[in-house]
């Protein structure tokens, strides 16, 4: 956590990136943007000597990566994850532009840890990746060929992220306290059990309830004293017998 | 000249570029904005191998690239040029950022073709060159660490001509259908009553616990279908014994 800059508190994660050499051209452009925090997710190699050359002066910053066995591990202290995608919206995201994430990165980054993800180059997230995300952001592009390449794609956001900086200066710290996300994820898996335990929910039928959960919940971005409350909810919930 | 589109009016433009992956690389990033009008300026190797893996599903942009012997010769019908640059303005131009001149650029695009032009990887623009040009423009970036990538900077400079493009559309209107504002009281009041049922809420020692999953729930901007989703839940809630 760093709380004079706020661009040392934005995360971009990489998941299962396919090719070292854009792991590297990521950092280079991180770094040009003034970005420091890279993690990966299930690399498919690295470290490795494309990643080193493709990085040019920013090698710093590939030393310094962390290296996850998932992305729920790599989220786990942040307050927000953009999801990026060249795909259109997934019924359960809030959908942003580059420029309007950037904004809303920027803004939580001042006083907590906030992400930025980016999935596979040839096959995006996964489903699963994007449930863990709050908001999904894309870069208007050619309908006929939306094709970024990852590090151009890092270029851009960061890029939006410093001219956010620049333009809107360093936003005031949130009054109230933003939920960890792994918190939230356990209220998800509270709301589940309780839900199934009333009769409301079927573990063998889910339907789309949990998702649309998650959609609601995702675009509130959840404070820590909420999520007690809901939980504290759930519990007396559970003290119910049928 | 194209009419229609002011993007296929902008003429990408990449003086003496040292390697031919990055000449590919550039023209993979202008497709995905839109973009088709390449020039090289004495290119040290061209066409290449490297930069047709590079340019990926951009193909079609290299094998129409104009290649010329001078960058007068590649501006010569262009209305404007645009210098890059992540060195410190010149006196003798007229300073812009990123944003800036791709607004300016356009601008002169619905009618007219223009520039904007790229250096050498190492050396930049010369003097000579960028005496051609009338606007001078930086991507804001990390002063201890300013090298972006060719294509990296010509994906920003691209993306910001797609935005100012965009910018002028029409917004979209919602998806969804959010929830009526009776609707959303409905609710307060049967999250209230059921949280009392549960022994969760007291009525007569409410403390702040209604006022916070209203500014919870105002956050989200709910939909209707949400509503029904959450008083269903409180509907199957109530029907269990304490």
């Amino acid at each position: 956590m760093n709380n004079s800059d706020p661009l040392k508190n934005i995360r971009v994660v990489l998941t299962q990136p396919s090719h070292p050499g854009n792991i590297g051209a990521a950092a280079r452009a991180m770094k040009t943007m003034g970005l420091s925090a890279l993690a990966l997710v299930r690399p498919h190699q690295f470290p490795h000597p494309d990643a080193d050359a493709r990085a040019s002066g920013a090698l710093d910053v590939l030393q310094h990566a962390q290296v996850h066995d998932s992305l729920a591990a790599a989220l786990n202290d942040c307050v927000l994850a953009v999801a990026t995608s060249s795909r259109q919206r997934e019924l359960r995201h809030e959908m942003m532009n580059a420029r309007e994430a950037a904004r809303e990165l920027l803004a939580r980054a001042v006083s907590h840890p906030v992400a930025i993800v980016f999935g596979n180059e040839t096959s995006g997230l996964t489903s699963e990746e994007a449930g863990l995300c709050q908001v999904w952001a894309r870069i208007p592009a050619n309908p006929e060929y939306a094709s970024l390449n990852l590090a151009a794609a890092v270029q851009v956001f960061t890029y939006e992220l410093r001219m956010a900086l620049a333009l809107d200066g360093a936003a005031q710290a949130a009054e109230f306290a933003p939920a960890a996300l792994g918190q939230v994820e356990q209220l998800y898996q509270h709301f589940e059990q309780t839900m199934a335990h009333a009769g409301f929910h079927d573990p063998a039928n889910p339907k789309r309830l949990l998702p649309r959960l998650r959609r609601l919940f995702a675009r509130a971005r959840l404070e820590a004293e909420e999520v007690n409350i809901l939980r504290g909810f759930l519990k007396a919930v559970d003290k119910l017998r049928r």
